[in-house]
């Protein structure tokens, strides 16, 4: 059978408090086109539909119509589990009901053993889980670590196999080897709540939720779709997508999503950002990340570069205070002024020029008129 | 056809703290029970399934296995509204799967005008509106009152009429000429936003919500159901039901459900109260709202009637100072204790005894002594 993994949709999410609404209804539409043009039997999402807890009205309103658009409009099946960002219990109301239609939505542990079958294939949904629901459901108080509970479950999981099927696991968790991005919560910290990928062996596909670069892990059977959206400026200069699995196939083929707006950062000066024969040359309405080289002040400095560039998600400076030297050396036997010269020498890789030299005098002096 | 009607299940609410999950789940067992018992052909839920727009995921996971229950393990066809207490937005997350299974919920004013068809009867489901929203619908920004949008949306229901069928309307409202008790929220104050009663002629019945008496209105087609546990201290001596409706028989039944716990009110002396001659004839396990008669001060009172009555709710004075006299009259020429005694008994409505006179001059005697 044909399916598209997806997962990490975190409806809701903003970058830098960006609203990313478009973003998300745009990538959506593209993962509807993609799976009518393949002719998928089945769409896979790997978990985080929501990007918190207690999402929003209108986010409510949004994820729904777009689950309403796939499976009831459309009459795609649909394999989803909850992830660490959903609430298990709010994205479950309903899914009783969902199942009539192939709409198979998991949120619960207890329900990762029942496989979902559809044409020559065992969906495994294993919604996110932490190792205490695992020491509950097994009734084994030595589960302490994903790695114990995982080595549980798919050993349960595989009692289930009809070996006559293919096998697919759904799941949400951190696979040991991959990678890191900016956007991911670090729900658990720590090499022992890393799945080892030997675990997951018995499976033909593994199509998993959490990280957000589908590059994440690079295993021919086991793999992260990424989110489907951009969602800080670390994935600039990432390619977004969806896996097209094919059971009979050796490997997944990934699917790019052009983004709505590109996210692009920027680094140079002020005086180049701000000139039209150089920015007209770029797609002016991505999110920008900018960081300026100059070390001036420059005054209103966001609004007239909000008035080139109208998506800033981030302004910072390449020599702001952040790259203060860790160890300033003070002599305390100096006079004020050298002592001043010196400081701003260790700071700013340079001397004061003349006009600067005459200010800190004058400051000085008058500082010193104050104290008498 | 036959049919239960209820309305303002409030799941999540309290009672001055005290939490109703087990009452609410006790009555919806009975409402079941009733359900099977009299063989009804669908219930009728006239708004308010949650107490609030943004329920715990405990009261969210409440509901969804009372409505599963009902309409996928007991097949029970559901007819519901949204009412001014449910988000309408997060309530119809789901909607469109629940249908297949004919368990019909309406929560956009929109929908409001397609009736569902069960057996003999078109069911009409108006959810709770506010008069701006029928301005939007209706494109008519000379609505103002809920009256008058209930003349167009009534109108507009009446045109959809199959002649040949009973009709009746779902609706959450005040309906002109209702009496209202402590437990609901008064959203909307002044007569013009009740809907007066001829308005509502055309149905044969009327099913509303919003009202938490099943007396709130005497019409024999137009009838509140009630909630189905007691919300507040002025529901003590309601009797909580459903109405089983016939649409072939003239006027509906009342069928009662029996509190899981009581709600009494008592006012009465702490030293009766602590009787056990008295209390042991009572139903101890019930809410109390606690009334004392006494003047004096009972040290720790509330503890000493708590270890009687664990479910006190409420615990007020008779002659607390809400009953001060409204003028008290005090003549500055007095010296300190002839005043005081005069307030004291016009406050109290008795002279200082022989105690009360000793510790009143040993205070003001140590008051003058720490003046000079």
């Amino acid at each position: 059978m044909k399916f598209l993994h997806t997962a990490d949709w975190h409806i809701g999410k903003k970058l830098h408090g960006f609203d990313l609404m478009e973003e998300q209804a745009d990538a959506y539409q593209q993962i509807l086109t993609i799976a009518k043009d393949q002719a998928v039997d089945a769409i896979v999402i790997a978990g985080d539909l929501y990007d918190r807890a207690l999402p929003s009205e209108a986010n409510v309103a949004e994820l729904n119509r777009m689950l309403v658009d796939l499976n009831l409009h459309h009459q795609l099946p649909l394999l989803a589990i909850s992830g660490n960002h959903d609430s298990a219990t709010r994205l479950h109301v309903g899914s009783e009901w969902y199942a009539n239609t192939q709409y198979y939505l998991n949120t619960e542990l207890a329900g990762a053993f029942t496989p979902v079958e559809l044409e020559d294939t065992q969906f495994f949904l294993l919604p996110y889980f932490e190792p205490w629901q695992a020491r509950n459901y097994f009734g084994d108080d030595q589960i302490r670590t994903v790695e114990q509970a995982m080595r549980l479950i798919v050993k349960k999981q595989v009692a289930a196999f009809d070996t006559s099927k293919k096998h697919v696991l759904v799941a949400h968790f951190f696979a040991a080897g991959s990678s890191q991005t900016d956007s991911e919560t670090r729900v658990i910290v720590g090499g022992l709540n890393a799945v080892p990928l030997d675990i997951l062996a018995p499976f033909d596909y593994v199509a998993l939720g959490h990280l957000h670069n589908h590059h994440a892990l690079n295993q021919p059977k086991i793999r992260y779709s990424g989110s489907p959206v951009k969602f800080s400026l670390s994935e600039a200069g990432e390619q977004k997508g969806v896996w097209l699995v094919d059971t009979d196939k050796s490997e997944p083929i990934y699917i790019p999503i052009k983004p709505f707006r590109e996210v692009v950062t920027l680094t140079d000066s002020f005086a180049h950002l701000t000139d039209d024969t150089y920015y007209n040359t770029l797609d002016r309405d991505a999110y920008y990340g900018i960081t300026l080289t100059d070390r001036a002040i420059i005054p209103d400095v966001m609004n007239q570069l909000r008035a080139v560039y109208p998506h800033i998600v981030s302004l910072e400076r390449l020599n702001g205070h952040e790259d203060l030297p860790t160890v300033v050396t003070i002599d305390p036997e100096l006079d004020p002024l050298t002592l001043f010269e010196h400081f701003f020498e260790q700071v700013n890789d340079t001397k004061l020029n003349e006009q600067q030299l005459t200010w800190a005098k004058a400051s000085l002096s008058a500082a010193q008129d104050g104290e008498e």
